[in-house]
């Protein structure tokens, strides 16, 4: 793949008439280069039982390669056949809620031996098929892969399996879990309930542990299938998502990618593809910031350490929302300041039936050229003008937030708030380095190496193992800057609370503990209003960066910091005020040594990264519909854009939505 | 029928003792003349399977014969034994939820065999002896009846066979629907799959709209039983009602009539009857405007374009809303003045045990004289002394607001938002010609003959054929003014959203199209904040009435006018602030031309039509607690309730909820 | 007991090492001398069917004798082991939603008979067992027994046995429900139906009515194979709840003590009793006011009008709320100042695993003194210094509360608002009075002897029998006032409206009547705004002490006062404002009368009684965080805690959440 990836995912299996011919015309006249096809159409290609028919994908290949564009093909999994449905019915998943009716995409038991037998059928002869076209550059397998909350009886019987391995006796387990809490305890593998009411957040924790691994292996599965067949230049990759926020109006097809997916472990769902995919679909017009961009953007890039694919994203009209004018092309460009390689539209066209009619494609149902096509033209102009080479990036970020499915889970099993998810806590701290312009890598716990890092943050990071800890201690002892908030490091990974002072293993490196913690009322720090849940810190060798102000809880710390070996530690016990946190990690020195220049903050945002011709390249994203003057702060650089150039201290005016792709003079080691 | 009917709903059955004397002499003496029985008892007819007993029928009539009163028999099917309940469990409904309990009214599987028998044996029979009373008025069916959200296997198999007479094909189905979406295409009739699963708005709508079907199916074929028995002098109505609306607080009896029914469709179930029924509950206390009233009126009149009768409303303390002195008075001439040609309480006496305890009746449960039953007493009065040839009114509305079942459902499945509903837009037009005393006929989409009309109106007329698109044209063509709103015409009638420009084949006769739409942000039109949804209108040819404020969405318009023929088309894009539309409204000329009096509005309403005598009647409605000063607009008219009469330009002081009801002194055309 | 019981409850099965002797060294020091244990741990004492090992218990027994504890035992029957629960699934209970699953504890179908054989073997093994050791004081039954919403066959079939017996032909019970209505009459009791369907609030509660009979009767049984077996010193006692509230935020461990509990009669609950137990949990930090408490010790105390037991109440952190330094010892003397003779934390130490994780006890997770732990020692400290004798107090209080399932069960179906239930009325007025310093009981209708007091008030008392209402006419007619509020003696116990003129058989005792009632709509009464429910009173003989202001309802009183024979009634007809509640309150002679002195009110709290030494001991209760000047009312008075003396006149400067517990100098027959 020489050029980036421009396209859109298409569906001509929807249209009543075939536009093939028109479609491709018109893609190529916006600068698109790709299509993702056959996703979610098992229907079609396999209209009975063992009869195939893919000729809605051959004739796509084949004005492919009339057009020279490329495609990528999905396994058409995720989406069953109702006749598929009629001869297994236990192909429904079960849930808590019971078993699901057959309508809904996804809601499929994928453990299903019935399923799987007919999976694997339609992958060998879909792959087989379509690999030999030059044009088919690679395979999505399945699609936002997740557990489904599947409570059906494989996953339940394989999941008691699973805990006669890791224990042997039941008695272990009791012990692990600490079972014996209101008579759970289990004495004889026989007697080991439906976990539909379990109760106990350690077992629970572990099963849906299982539960996420599962949807993990079943991606496994599908990629050593395709992987068989496929062509050794062809890339497997897989559409990941992420925790689906819905607004308070709550209609069929409101939200967008919050956080942590917590139904399927991203670095696990990673490892078989050779390709990180994702789809990302964001707040738009004025709710536009940037911040979904980054954050999904940050953590999908950090599982390959390499840049990625963008298999989906919102064109138009996604919950209403339309792109103001410059939104789509700011959109397109924040995907690339990440480090994305590629992105692709859902959709080509809005659909005319289904489920999805109102998610609309860059064409409306009109099937005509509009404002959306048009600006999608202008991008695709912009990226074949400025070259892969120029855009596409890698990071070596020298912060990383922490992220961890245990701790999410544990975090829901254990509620603060309503209106205070683990992802929210996340969200606090990852919008508040957006808006100060640190950059960082969103990792998992299970796969940081802290001496990749100068600074490591871990928000409400609940379960840790001591190996972690010891770690995380080591990397500050050694210079490091440790960063954890509240509920941080409280319980091991099963979930069960610690039987030591807290911050368990850590109090000496963070020169402070805590016994006790409170509801916070009217309970201050830095003069805001502290929220949900406040830890009351005694901070005995630290320093208290923040006193609670309060009648009594005000000889309690509220923020403190330490210095430990060659190292730093912070420790955050509350949900502070978002300005309050803001003041609070701008004084972290080792952060602010990480703020793109001193000064540019939110919503004039700057992402870098080094270029395929070793030159560092900053992308200058203006997430605002007012005018705002950015001084530049590097010595000579050209916008690719425009072909401009600027050097140090030269004021620009940003427009609205305006972006930026300046290129350094020369590469410079300082990235 | 020689007088306005005028009485209650009376259900001796319920009491611990026999009332019947002593309960006619009050209603006697109260003015009333009518009863309505028998609807909801079938446990006390038939206490065994098999076992008649009407002796409390028999009761009522003899009494009513006695005394001169008449009845209105309802059959009793809505609510069915336990013993027929135990007989055959599947009498019970299944709905999306599971099957119901017996317990609760209606929830019956209205296409259950066993029901279905024992229903008509118990219509036979209780008809064969009613109808010989000559006190015996007519027949009521069944009572709301619905579909009762019935997804059992009778509903789902008659669909099948509904689908396959339809499209013969499975294939030509798939097309229709757009099925091959997520893989819904089916290839085979056998794998038709179990609706409740349904996620295809087209499917889905189909199947609703056979639902619907069902239920006045039901209704016909009750009607061809009564009509074989009864005599031919003997109507046959049936008790429709309306989309109830919660409130807030939602308890038990909390709610009102609000728009158009979803569950079963009106022209449908209309058709078997000989005269509209219909049961109105509304806001009343500070509440009450008349709206509901008037909308349910004018929905229900059109049904058969003749007079209808009020088969229940609310008599005091319904949702513990006590009407103040007068409202009662008002309320009552509230229906006659929408067309009504009687009107009866629910209920004559309040209930002592039940779920409706606090639903109450003209009486409470002490069972005596009240301040309600004293004000209903005054009403009877004035209603004997005016006469059904001077109150009861036919009505010739040039203005017709359009509504259809088919965009309801569609709405539902593709919603806007929590809180705008199909019946909020229709609520929003309706409301506001109210208010600017424009009367309108509200009528259904599949019966609407655009010729009747000078105005005609649609608000989110989401589904349309296109030979109402056809007609519509035709009918603007011709002179007469059409006026629709955001999400007309979107769609054809199986929710397959149009593959043209919008507004579908009317982008010429509006002289405007618009290809897309959006979350409206701190979009105003007109100066005031446009809510829940944006279309962006392009004005071509058409007169840009209202522009959107703006940053980006300013260059489009918000509401455009555009001759067409000899006629014009309007168009409002948004949902406007109610102001900003009322002076939308106020500004189209034909409608302005329709306002009762240039400048009467509410809480003055008048409603105007001709009676019996041929002489036009217009009742003047005051819905405020405060004095207001009105100013005749005719020019010779007598009060019928007082006697008083008044000249064009005489001032009247209208009390707090005061009525007057003008007769003109001679025969004018002009209505 | 010669000592005020002070301790926890123990859970050293939860433990994943064995700390027994080190946490009783803690317990000691820290002034305890009593566990609860064995409650809850069914799974640990049979690990298999019929395999009992009560190692746990008898580790703890031994420990207790050593160090001179006591121990209350409890059965361990509401959270049942796995294996029995597979051993016959019909052991979870089946409510309208379904059969539990098994996990969370008290989910039991207690009429299962598999249950109840199991369940009385554990019992007399674990009886026998203990009942031996000196240190045993008590059992336990069970804990926080309900019903659980049980719905199963054992509980219908019973159900319907019942209705047999009760009425002999299912016609008497047609007529006694109004079982007509909608067709619910059952004609043979074959046809009886499942009772999750039902919609009659009559059969309906008259089924809850059963439930709570079968929850107290399974209480009954545990009591009479206990009393079989342990020693006659060794008390019985139970563990009753509370209604329990959410609140907004609502998550897992959120809520408290609110009101009447409604799934289960607590007068049948303690007669099997020998002692009164109970758990309360209240808000704390800023919203510890004392009224949750008060409540709830005011009707436990009834019940055997002695000293009872608190069986678990909070120590830190639970719904995070953690007490403020001086709160906790607030709290402890709290339980005292209602009657309570000890009182028993929840729990030890916090636990490692399972639901209640941050349900913490007096040890946090890191079991070490912290200072909650430390404030319980100071607390151990005072009461062993002021003795029992001195501050366990017996009270004759003059007015009395009358609350009763019944009604609360009738409110429940007949609801007024989504904001207002039968408890909020109940709270409304009780606070009110524990504002203006006014003790009183709190009595269900069952049990009350009118005799017993100077003032009865009857809030909500919506169902009432003739022989009750006698009562209450006699008790005013012979002096007593007597206060009620709107939704009283509506109906009989069968919630069947009165057929008679409202208040039923108390008109001419009130002097007032009404017929009407209504939704409050800009209604005020004493200038402020009335909610929820206006009953508009006649005041034909009465003194309107309060009249409606509005324009329609101005003719009708909110509030009327009757003098009757020598007494007085009074009747508040609709929801106050609080405020004008107060005064209204406070302008009732004999409720002026009971004033602790004329002038400490809220936040300054007294609660007087009798100690065994014969003397008045007087609790002065200062909920606030504030200071207060309070003047001493009582002659001669020593505060136990302080040794201090005060006389009357003398001005005490209450420090913040301060308690005082005065003792009278000699014995005074005041009380």
């Amino acid at each position: 793949m020489k050029e980036l990836i421009f396209g859109v995912d298409y569906y001509p299996e929807y249209m009543k008439e075939d536009r093939t011919g028109q479609d491709f015309a018109m893609m190529k006249q916006c600068g698109m280069n790709t299509v993702r096809i056959a996703e979610s159409t098992w229907s079609t290609e396999e209209r009975e039982d063992g009869v195939f028919d893919f000729s809605f994908i051959e004739k796509v290949l084949k004005e492919a390669e009339k057009t020279g564009m490329q495609v990528i093909i999905g396994t058409p999994t995720y989406a069953v056949p109702s006749w598929l449905a009629k001869k297994d019915p236990e192909i429904m998943v079960r849930t808590k809620s019971g078993q699901a009716f057959y309508g809904f995409r996804q809601l499929i038991n994928i453990m299903n031996p019935t399923y799987r037998f007919h999976a694997e059928r339609i992958i060998r002869k879909i792959v087989a098929a379509a690999a030999p076209w030059k044009c088919v550059i690679g395979f999505q397998l399945d699609n936002e892969t997740k557990h489904y909350e599947n409570f059906g009886p494989e996953m339940q019987a394989g999941f008691l399996e699973h805990l006669k391995e890791r224990f042997g006796t039941p008695e272990a387990m009791n012990e692990a879990f600490g079972l014996n809490y209101w008579s759970n305890a289990v004495h004889s593998w026989e007697d080991f309930p439906d976990m539909r009411g379990c109760i106990n957040a350690s077992l629970a924790g572990e099963f849906e542990r299982y539960q996420r691994a599962q949807a993990a292996a079943f991606l496994r599965w599908q990629a050593d299938i395709v992987r068989e067949i496929c062509r050794p230049d062809q890339f497997i990759t897989h559409n990941m998502d992420f925790e689906w926020r819905k607004f308070g109006a709550a209609v069929a097809q409101d939200g967008y990618s919050y956080g942590v997916q917590p139904d399927i472990d991203h670095v696990e769902a990673a490892a078989p593809l050779s390709l990180a995919g994702t789809d990302i679909y964001h707040p738009t017009q004025s709710h536009l910031t940037g911040k979904e961009t980054g954050f999904c953007g940050d953590e999908i890039r950090c599982l390959k350490d390499a840049p990625y694919l963008i298999l989906e994203t919102q064109a138009q009209a996604f919950k209403t929302w339309t792109p103001y004018p410059g939104q789509l092309t700011l959109q397109a460009f924040s995907h690339f300041a990440s480090g994305a390689m590629g992105m692709i539209y859902w959709n080509w066209h809005s659909i005319h039936n289904g489920y999805e009619t109102y998610w609309k494609g860059i064409l409306s149902h009109d099937m005509e050229e509009n404002p959306v096509y048009l600006e999608a033209a202008k991008i695709g102009k912009l990226l074949k003008e400025a070259g892969k080479d120029h855009l596409c990036i890698r990071k070596k970020n020298a912060a990383a937030l922490v992220v961890d499915n245990t701790s999410l889970s544990a975090f829901k099993w254990f509620p603060i708030d309503r209106d205070l998810s683990y992802n929210d806590v996340v969200r606090w701290i990852y919008d508040t380095l957006f808006e100060m312009n640190v950059e960082c890598d969103v990792i998992h716990a299970s796969v940081l190496n802290p001496a990749d890092y100068e600074v490591i943050i871990t928000p409400a990071l609940y379960c840790a193992e001591d190996s972690l800890i010891e770690k995380l201690k080591t990397f500050v002892k050694n210079g490091g800057t440790l960063i954890s908030t509240f509920k941080s490091f409280f319980s091991d990974m099963d979930v069960t609370a610690r039987q030591e002072r807290q911050p368990y293993a850590l109090t000496d490196c963070f020169g402070m503990s805590y016994q006790m913690f409170a509801e916070p009322e009217r309970l201050y720090a830095g003069g805001k209003e502290c929220r949900y849940f406040a830890e009351l810190l005694s901070p005995d060798e630290a320093e208290a960066v923040l006193m609670y102000e309060h009648r009594y809880w005000g000889r309690y710390a509220a923020v403190t910091s330490h210095a430990y070996g060659s190292g730093q530690a912070w420790y955050i016990g509350t949900y502070l005020d978002r300005s309050v946190l803001r003041e609070v990690l701008e004084g972290i020195p080792a952060l602010a040594r990480l703020r793109t220049d001193g000064e540019t903050s939110w919503p004039v945002v700057i992402r870098s990264g080094m270029n395929e011709k070793g030159r560092n390249v900053h992308y200058v994203l203006h997430y605002s519909e007012d005018e705002e003057l950015w001084r530049c702060s590097y010595e000579h650089v050209t916008d690719l854009l425009t072909g401009k150039e600027y050097r140090k201290g030269e004021e620009i005016l940003l427009a609205d939505w305006e972006v930026l792709v300046l290129e350094e003079a020369e590469t410079e080691e300082k990235i």
